[in-house]
């Protein structure tokens, strides 16, 4: 892949969705935004984190809030470029290059869009190697890069600047923004040189995303499992496969938390799943047992297609397969942990060594 | 008055303290951090309205949130300034002349002690000729002058820039952020050019809160009735002498709200008093009779001593005296009434027409 275009974007969009554990935001409506930016400004160049000059301004933007409103509250598009350009002016320097803050249904795709709007190419590679539903929780946060200065943009105008003492206060403030504006805003914020890339960023995350997509779309298409290809491609832990019984969500503090219940099928009949979301996935448990925590990744996909099925998109009846798959190891050092372990997030249980 | 100084910053405070209203911080916590400021920077310059160049760069800054927090945590001092900085930063040009946004009695000593360490000359006027709860209460505001971009700091180094598509969105968003941080930041916004000023504000307002200050701390010294020396100077209304026998307060969406009911002593013994306030009285009925509204001056003074009372202070058992007085005429019209006509708070009643 050494642009991304109007071919490709479905395979992205479907990949990302897996990598993003549930959040992110709804794929469909993400690739809608980014065809039409595509249709209207052209292909969009992917370079390598290698390929970037040391000096680049790279900066990563996104969608902010939660993915319950996006649903009813559908982007306009041009918002990821409005914070932009607030970054861009109070930097004093225009960006090189685009990268997505995180990889999941939206937000891989409002960066391609943002990157199309601006002529700009993007940078194969996110700031977390899947999607977590706070600011802070960014690998270049473990490296010392702020995400300070904060440029969030809504889609009536309003654009903010945060300059915040550390990257907690920032999220903080840029939540409150987020509510009051609506619970749906963009952001510009991390600027990264291209030196910090390697450092920075989980590489070749949307040529992952691309394959990832692909396949799932060929499995389909030759009749064979869908989700048994996703799980080969991420070396995943299989989970359950079964149906969805219960689900409680509420959006609250600019997030959708929640909790999911899946009963198996066939011969995993009597086991149950238990899902615990804050925009993504965050803990499994199976009968009572802890099987998968954040930072690894916990990925719902409709059992027939494959597809993705986001946090907002769980509801009773769906037939899902629940597979676990390894995070980018930086994430299990311990500040990766206190940034994005299950104690973070509330919950009383230690982050669960992948495969033990 | 040419400067204000160590000698005559008691009786601005007092002064300004009654002609905010009841809102604008406590006067001895505003009157603290402006005589710490000019003992290390010296005296502040005033300059008249007109005395102003046509392409000065006059920057009104403040405190913004609930005064009833303003007591418990008191400002380090020095958040206006980083306020002014980052608004400089970002307009790209240097301040020539600080302004208050407001009379009050810590919005009216903050721009004092900003003005004394950013070393420049403040302007003898402010922007509501009383004080007023919220951002885009403003005489610029009925002229056209934004408050965007409008600077916000917090005492922990955080700042904020907003530039929303107009003063009520701004407004929100910046109480949002207000609240996140704590229901106590400071703003600078409204920037105002030279000429803007004979619109944009009520003249000579520091030296009517100096005489006004003076006029209370004089007729006490001779053993005559302060209260009536204030209501003379201000051409006010007595409404009631009496009292406080219940106050109800809630620090709610950033503001200190409530409602106060004060019985007459003496002569007026059987009558009572009631006043609404956000932040700032707002309505005064009296035996059921609406007497006084917004954007009229409903000030409320100690009896005996003549010094102001904060919606803040009011207390079972205080005895105080309220007087109402007429607002700058440009409240008055109908942009005025808009933006601070007592409907706009929720009141249902019609502003009354001041002495009818």
């Amino acid at each position: 892949m050494r642009e991304i275009n109007l071919d490709n974007l479905d395979d992205i969009a479907r990949g990302a969705g897996i990598l993003g554990t549930g959040g992110g935001g709804d794929p469909y409506i993400g690739k809608l935004l980014a065809r039409e930016a595509i249709r209207k400004h052209g292909p969009v160049r992917v370079v390598d984190i290698d390929e970037v000059a040391p000096d680049a301004t790279v900066v990563p933007v996104s969608g902010m809030g939660a993915p319950t409103v996006l649903l009813e509250r559908v982007p306009n598009g041009g918002e990821e470029l409005a914070a932009l350009r607030a970054l861009e002016k109070h930097i004093g320097r225009a960006a090189t290059h685009i990268a997505p803050i995180e990889v999941g249904g939206v937000n891989s795709m409002l960066p391609i869009a943002c990157a199309a709007e601006a002529g700009l190419p993007i940078v194969d590679g996110d700031a977390m190697g899947r999607a977590f539903p706070e600011a802070q929780m960014v690998l270049p946060g473990l490296i010392g890069v702020t995400n300070s200065p904060m440029a969030l943009a809504d889609d009536k105008g309003n654009t903010i600047i945060v300059e915040a003492v550390d990257n907690h206060a920032a999220e903080r403030i840029a939540r409150a923004v987020c509510v009051e504006l609506g619970c749906q805003i963009s952001a510009a914020d991390t600027v990264l040189r291209g030196d910090q890339l390697a450092d920075g960023l989980v590489p070749a995350t949307l040529t992952l995303a691309e394959r990832l997509g692909a396949a799932v779309r060929e499995a389909r298409a030759a009749h064979s499992d869908p989700v048994a290809a996703a799980r080969a491609m991420l070396a995943g832990v299989h989970l359950l496969t079964g149906k969805v019984v219960d689900v409680s969500r509420r959006t609250e503090g600019g997030f959708a938390r929640g909790r999911a219940r899946i009963e198996g099928i066939a011969d995993e009949a009597g086991q149950v799943l238990e899902l615990d979301f804050q925009n993504e996935h965050l803990l499994a448990t199976r009968d009572g047992v802890t099987v998968a925590t954040t930072p690894d990744l916990i990925c719902v996909l409709d059992s027939e297609s494959g597809d993705p099925v986001t946090t907002e998109g769980l509801r009773y009846g769906l037939r899902v397969s629940v597979l676990a798959a390894r995070c980018d190891p930086r994430w299990t050092s311990p500040g990766g942990l206190a940034l994005a372990g299950p104690r973070y997030f509330g919950y009383d249980v230690d982050y669960l060594p992948f495969g033990s």
